[in-house]
């Protein structure tokens, strides 16, 4: 996966700006204490369904902030969670999107991203085929690239979920973050360094940053698994790997099953319908992978809702 | 409908006491600004998935601090969610929980009802029926009768959503309130006296307050339509009916079309799940049976989850 800008890992004052420019744009989500000293962080209730929307928000602001959105827009590739955020941020700020996704991408997924006013291509067998032709597309027409994960301003726009969750509970020890690619555990990590610990949370069918840990390095993984429509990434990208090696974080695998019944639980005892990305980072409390220390005060990033609910009726 | 205590209606002070009461044990849910000076205040995360986890805690609780609890513990006729609640704080609380049931309910519930820990009596071809049965129990045993809306302690519990929606918003104008037996608008009144305007919405197919307003007292409707479930109270409790009164609420009428429409705005906009009873309320917004005024501060009650997702997917 080759890194689309080159930038640096963000710093916390990164994500500072980064939240000061999305205000207003991303929704502050809310927080609820679940337990005493344990509270989950609602980014189901974020604008398209994940916190997707608020990099997508920070990449676009910060290009036209410094006088480089181009004319013909922005482009990302991506039928889930970062295009519905792109389409979304796009059509709210007025801008041109073109969205490059999979042929196998569903017409009910396609319908959606074109009612929020992107222009879809759909190309390509797989998903790495798409995001190939979107950025031959992008050095055609020199519209920005959004990636799903792996770019300065979408980590440090991600990254202002963790600044709330300091500010909304009042401090915390640890917050555990799913990872796919790493675009959200890069910023988190960077949002709260020195202030909290960062656990990363991964499904043990796609542990892109564990095993790269291992190898001192990313690595590519195969992907399947139920969580694989949002976490699907197959080799973590380099803005997280040099955030989470750098804070010395460490990643927990949770198996499908404790996913299903995490996501079940979030139901069963909150309401909250979450998709199964959404229930990874709870599912490592639920199975036990992480243990609460007495006092310990944990966030739990519930990461989104762009679920079918025929799948958990 | 008889009332089972002939207590006053409550006033501001009774719901900070239950407040105070039920702390640690009803959640303090979130509020979520979707627009500025616009909040959802979400009862959908609260135990057993409404907010009338608030009044059966607080009339347990208050009978228990009197010393007035008795050894047959606490009977309720209800197969919906006030039935659920009471379940849960009963079993939360130790005290043992008789819930009356008409013989129509579905297996499903009154396997959730046991699970909660609850015996469980299905008697009855409707639910008066089942009611009345639970009052001549109650008469039996001497257990503490738990309405699901019109007493004092149920109405103050419910209340303290009122509360906690100044609190987290710093004051609104306004606070939308969907109605059925009126509970929670007898409390939440009671709650902002003085602060908040509070605006009664109801479904057109069960107008308990609106044509009680209109008759001058509690009067027998109809009850039909999406949200019968749990705002099917044939007729308006007498705590509700006095809070309102004095309160000069007035009632809003939605149709079942609007609530369907905005359950599924719900959904789609913000990925809560909520039942057609908690869609009542924001439908009166989306439908333009309410209009704000520039500027104006609203908070609008989601009152609760317990729906079955297979109609929302």
């Amino acid at each position: 996966m080759r890194r689309v800008d080159g930038a640096a890992t963000p710093a916390r004052a990164d994500v500072e700006r980064a939240a000061e420019r999305i205000a207003g744009y991303a929704r502050r989500t809310p927080v609820v204490e679940v337990e005493p000293g344990l509270w989950l962080k609602l980014e189901t209730l974020q604008h398209s369904g994940s916190f997707k929307a608020r990099g997508a928000f920070n990449r676009i602001l910060s290009a036209r902030e410094a006088g480089l959105l181009p004319a013909a827009g922005v482009i990302a590739a991506s039928g889930g969670n970062h295009g519905l955020a792109v389409a979304y941020a796009a059509g709210t700020l007025g801008v041109r999107a073109e969205i490059f996704v999979p042929e196998v991408t569903s017409p009910v997924k396609v319908a959606g991203l074109r009612a929020l006013g992107a222009e879809i291509t759909q190309t390509g067998a797989i998903y790495s085929d798409a995001y190939e032709a979107s950025v031959k597309r992008a050095a055609d027409t020199g519209a920005l690239e959004l990636h799903a994960y792996d770019q300065f301003e979408i980590a440090a726009g991600a990254g202002t979920t963790g600044l709330e969750i300091l500010e909304q509970t009042g401090g915390v020890d640890t917050i555990l973050v799913a990872v796919g690619g790493g675009g959200l555990i890069a910023g988190v990590t960077a949002a709260v360094a020195g202030r909290a610990r960062v656990v990363a949370v991964e499904p043990e069918l796609i542990p892109t940053l564990h095993d790269a840990l291992a190898a001192g390095r990313p690595v590519t993984v195969n992907v399947s698994g139920v969580a694989a429509d949002s976490l699907g990434a197959s080799r973590v990208g380099r803005v997280a790997f040099d955030a989470a090696t750098a804070a010395g974080v460490r990643s927990l695998l949770v198996s499908d099953d404790d996913i299903i019944a995490a996501r079940r639980e979030l139901w069963r005892s909150y309401r909250i319908a979450a998709e199964y990305a959404g229930a990874t980072a709870p599912a490592a409390l639920l199975s036990g992978a992480y243990r609460r220390s007495p006092g310990e005060r944990v966030a739990v990033i519930v990461c989104g809702a762009n679920t079918d609910l025929a799948t958990l009726a």
